[in-house]
């Protein structure tokens, strides 16, 4: 029996090894899209390539708000129409879309583009809190809206932020943790309602 | 109220919509893509961009197996210890490289790079059956090994195959089915047992 190795193109073996980059791809799934840009979409893949590199060289963080753009400032930030004594503070800039959404705030932001995860390696410098204590403490700032998730990492990462800012003697405060609009009792978790019962609201 | 649009950065927003080329990528996995291609991982991005225009640039189909290849030839054709009387024919180079591992084939491949699948509009020319016609009857060829998955496209694939080649005088095999290695009865579904009795081999 003859034997010879497994024959392979070094380029897409390359290429393999480059998609693990992407979150939640592991060897199989990145073998299967470089089977895919390479043999049935082409034309994507080269869209791909050209954007990626686009957005390398152009997109970088707004010098006050921290999100994406590609100017010094985005246009929310630059944007004279907005109430700059009010700062919420959200995660991601999937957040901020969340809120803008709502229609019902007219103030500036602060992207922390991550949330605190000491298991990860993520810490306060990780996340600008530095540069938000700049932002906050700039004399303009007159109360900040902590909207980081309900979830354990957003809480220690609103609670750390808390603790950063009241000791400056900053305005902080929660966005409400509640039964949702439309809930019904009966389908909310056990957790939720004893949040909801323990900041219940005197009408 | 103010209102403004949602500020967003255009190379961003098209780094999403041409993230949306791999496969299994809805919009808000490819904005996570995004957000953590450009936000932790810039370095593996940029590597991303380069093997991908690499990839592109190099990576070509072998003249003789359709396999992934960088030059005209793939380096399992260009070898003469292989056994060029036996075809064997696979849907993805992945399934080339799992039968290369079993070290009890010696022949060559035919790569089909896909699978018939006429509600996704793969037909017969989309996996180069007119190409692995050609390789067939090269005079060479003696048998032509179907190793297909056995899936219900992968048996419709072996079967047009089958009756394409048979029709040309060409010997035409198809790898076993039945209970795997290891295999308890109990545990095997009622389908691969029923086709184990049925293809039962005299002992």
């Amino acid at each position: 029996m003859t034997k010879e190795p497994v024959p392979t193109a070094q380029g897409l073996e390359r290429l393999v090894e480059a998609l693990r980059v992407l979150p939640g791809v592991g060897p199989k799934s990145a073998q299967r899209m470089a089977y895919q840009l390479l043999q049935r979409d082409r034309a994507g893949a080269d869209q791909l390539a050209v954007s990626l590199r686009h957005a390398l060289d152009t997109v970088r963080h707004c010098a006050k708000c921290n999100n994406f753009t590609e100017g010094e400032l985005c246009s929310l930030c630059e944007s004279s129409r907005r109430d700059s004594t009010l700062l919420c503070i959200v995660e991601t800039p999937a957040d901020l879309a969340m809120v803008e959404q709502t229609s019902s705030y007219s103030g500036m932001y602060f992207v922390l583009m991550g949330r605190l995860s000491p298991l990860d390696g993520v810490g306060p410098r990780d996340i600008g809190l530095d540069r938000l204590l700049a932002r906050a403490t700039d004399g303009e700032v007159q109360e900040v809206i902590l909207a980081t998730n309900f979830t354990n990492e957003g809480e220690a990462t609103a609670h750390y932020i808390a603790e950063m800012l009241r000791s400056r003697g900053i305005r902080v405060s929660r966005i409400a943790r509640g039964v949702p609009l439309g809930g019904e009792l009966e389908y909310v978790d056990a957790g939720t309602l004893s949040q909801a019962l323990m900041e219940r609201r005197a009408l």
